[in-house]
């Protein structure tokens, strides 16, 4: 029972073969081309290449975007130039298997339950921190999609009335405030004000970006501005958890994406955060905190095994 | 198939028989004892006498406040004297049926799913506006209950960061916003700030209050201090409708409670509202909006459905 | 989650309180009154003590004869008086509480599928060897009713052409060959041939019969005679069982009923019928035999548990 | 959701793309290769051709013989040199798509219940009557499999105690009483026995056989020795039919196969013979009988949708 699972990211697709355990027995990576119809190729290339003599079951495909409740059209995409795009038929039609099309962090999201840092518990909520946000919630053992298909959204919550624009269209998301942009953000910040950001300071760029590298030798130095960014985002994070505990009610929140990097030293005022904004805090049980597992193939993994279940 | 269900409210308990249809065919009410114990036996007694001669299959009681994931133990509850409460055992024992504990509005939003506003749809979410706000969120046709069993608490996500503070012990939860009384708290502050609050003012009472019926009365006259305020917690609840589509993508939102029997006047600016705090908007589908249709009735309905199907 | 189980037998009424376990922790007894309507008042009789103050789910009656498929109405019984009875309303009205009819060799097979000889297999199919035959088939865990309820009448199929008048309006059912009664009648005929009848003929009492203590007598003794009867009526057995097999590909045989006694002594010649009577025998895979756990238990146990799972 | 169906005759494969409505798309027919590896490659070779660029989800394959618990080997066929062969495997690796094997006459016994003359009850018994007797059991809507994976094997059944020897290595099989083969031999014993035989009698070919076209012929005429002859097979089948009914209490029974082709000429009989033979007979309901609808198909269409539905 040997399923595909395709991750089309904004600068590389991955591909693997998945077996029923969640491991990945051969694996495929290539740039992702602009154009929508070379991208279908690419994808139906991998597959080919990818399948070879093996019995393959199912193809699942994950992408970045709003997917339809029938798991076939590309509503609207971020990086792709996709709108109401029948991508599974598309798809299928070229492989000639059963495709199922599945939103990336929903993707992450099953693969860290079925496989990674939730497989012992029924309730989990996944938040990837990359670029942006992404979020995926699982329910008594199921993903929750939505009555449209675009549930698990969790990066763009409203986290502060009148908050930061966000590319979504609204203003106050989640993204703007606990993302791998927004620890940027904040470490802009942070140097520019003096203080404690004379180490950020040092560290920027000329075009006023602290690098990544950066970042994380100052946050393993212990340097008051990058531990003070991180606590920004932390904080940020943890009481969104707190809002997610009131309506999902996870036994366990998993965090992924680069951002999860830094392990304990995001995790702890997470947790601090998420006790602030805890309703009943104190009278009610609350969640773990874990960081996720698969890393970058949580994604290929996931929409593999639910491609496998689905046909 | 006959099922007792009963309602566990601040001053007064309500129980009927309900048929597998959701009609109540019998029905009770007597005042909420303040004493645990009395109350015990006041539904204990309430079962016995709606039971009589009929084939009854299961019990089902609503109360507010958390429950476990076991569905039978009170673990808070905000006007009864209970902590970690065994109570369906305590009825269990006194009854000698099958007995199952459900937060009430879990209960409402579940009637209004099986035998009401929503029962054409699969995913919906169902906010009561009483006194308080309570929350329900159905995915896939199951009553979201978390993995503690306290999922769905939707009046306690936070509105505004810093905001008012709240009973739960947090602050500026959605509940201060959007609910009866914060609809009285913003009739108050339009009365107190003149101008358009004229009429608000002469309603007052010499507590400062302005009485349910002044304010239905003002409304029907179109007073524009009335419309305000009436505007402010629609606006509030649009918003986070918002949100809360984001996460849980319902298909249909209900609004119950009191503040409901507003009907389009409060659904219009919620609508409003909710476009503006939609993650995506114009790109992807919207949920519809609707009044409830159970009235009062909608917990007892629910929480003798949900016995029946899970003995 | 206990459950009440009483088996309507043809002399006395068996009733018990049964565990999830398939234990059961209070039982009674009772004479089979022969007015149908005194035995549902003896039947709700024994439930009311039985339960007492305990708080009991769902009460499974077993009860000789054709069941509807709506295991409500007692099509046609053996014992009692009843044609079209719908029993099951009758006693939910003197009861109070969901009842669920099964036919009682379904429900003793039922019973040792899971809690008794059959436990660990998923294809079972059970004979009680009484004064008659009682046959139940378990397919792939489920209990075989049958399109109009009345399924698994094994004792009733032909084992021999233009054979022995049965008390169904047939002739040549496997319960003329197979059952208490066949025992004796083999045993009353081989006495009358003399030779190696001696032993029984010895046995018999004035009116032809070889009481049952004297044969287990006969039979531990290993006298020719008494041997001979039991493997007349094991080797039909064993050759139905290579028709069932046929039909049903049960894993496991459990034999059960008051015959069932007599152990390996009767296993030992059914399975070598068995093996002359086994379609492609050699050549697929063959099934087990074994003797019934739960003696004259299997069948209040079975249908305690079958109610259980109903409501 | 196409699915491939291929059913494996004594003397010719037949292939089918399947559609969800039970209906064939697209056809193929090839010789039955007597080598079992040159018919692995003629399957193989037949679903290449038959999928082309369709989006295909599973692979159904149908044969002749006892297919274990787990639909992956056969462990013994009766027309091609199969022992314990590991036929799924061998196909995967073929095919590169998920394969399920099924015995021909269950696979025919589900395409008729699915979308044939049995697709409005949930009981079902199908007898298929082509040379030899197939036999198939739906319980309570599923396919009684068996746990070993060899039930419904009706045809075996002891019709006759001592009687006819079988292949299948017993005696007194239904086959030998209600089949083609059997139809020919009441004939050509008819025709021996002079009197009502004479137009059989006369019918015969110098090697003693009533050819199909002549017999037909007669039967069309009402001759007398032909009538009889059917008339002595429909009775088997239906006194065979009476302990099915015992048994298994289907709704409906279907026969199908080249005698079927009988219609009326042979339910009649049967009917009547079901009568005779059914315990109870009077005091319960009885099953109806049909003509099955799909013809030849049915093996074919029935194991593409158990393809289907098992990935």
């Amino acid at each position: 029972m040997l399923n595909v699972g395709i991750d089309i990211g904004g600068t590389k697709i991955a591909g693997g073969i998945v077996d029923p355990d969640g491991t990945i027995v051969d694996r495929r990576r290539v740039p992702t081309p602009a154009d929508p119809h070379a991208l279908a190729d690419a994808v139906a290339a991998m597959v080919d290449d990818l399948v070879t003599d093996r019995v393959v079951h199912a193809v699942g495909v994950a992408a970045a975007g709003f997917i339809d409740a029938s798991r076939s059209v590309i509503l609207h995409a971020p990086n792709i130039d996709w709108t109401d795009e029948p991508l599974r038929d598309e798809l299928e039609r070229r492989i000639g298997r059963p495709v199922t099309l599945e939103n990336d962090a929903n993707a992450a999201g099953w693969g860290e339950f079925r496989f990674g840092a939730g497989r012992d518990v029924r309730d989990m909520v996944m938040i990837t921190l990359g670029t942006g946000v992404g979020g995926a919630a699982i329910i008594d053992g199921e993903l929750l999609v939505g009555g449209n298909g675009i549930g698990g959204e969790l990066g763009h919550i409203r986290f502060e009335r009148g908050g930061r624009p966000c590319g979504c269209g609204q203003n106050g998301c989640l993204e703007q405030y606990a993302s791998g942009r927004a620890l940027q953000r904040e470490a802009a910040d942070i140097a520019a004000s003096g203080a404690l950001g004379a180490g950020l300071a040092a560290a920027r760029t000329a075009d006023g970006i602290v690098p990544a590298a950066a970042m994380e030798r100052l946050i393993a130095d212990s340097d008051a501005g990058a531990l003070e960014a991180v606590h920004r985002v932390a904080t940020a994070l943890g009481e969104a958890c707190g809002g997610f505990q009131a309506v999902l009610d996870p036994a366990l929140f998993v965090i992924g994406g680069g951002v999860a990097d830094l392990g304990e030293r995001l995790l702890h005022p997470v947790r601090e955060a998420y006790a602030t904004a805890l309703p009943g805090y104190g009278e009610r049980p609350v969640a773990s905190f874990a960081i996720a597992t698969l890393g970058n193939d949580a994604g290929l993994i996931g929409v593999a095994d639910l491609a496998g279940g689905r046909v």
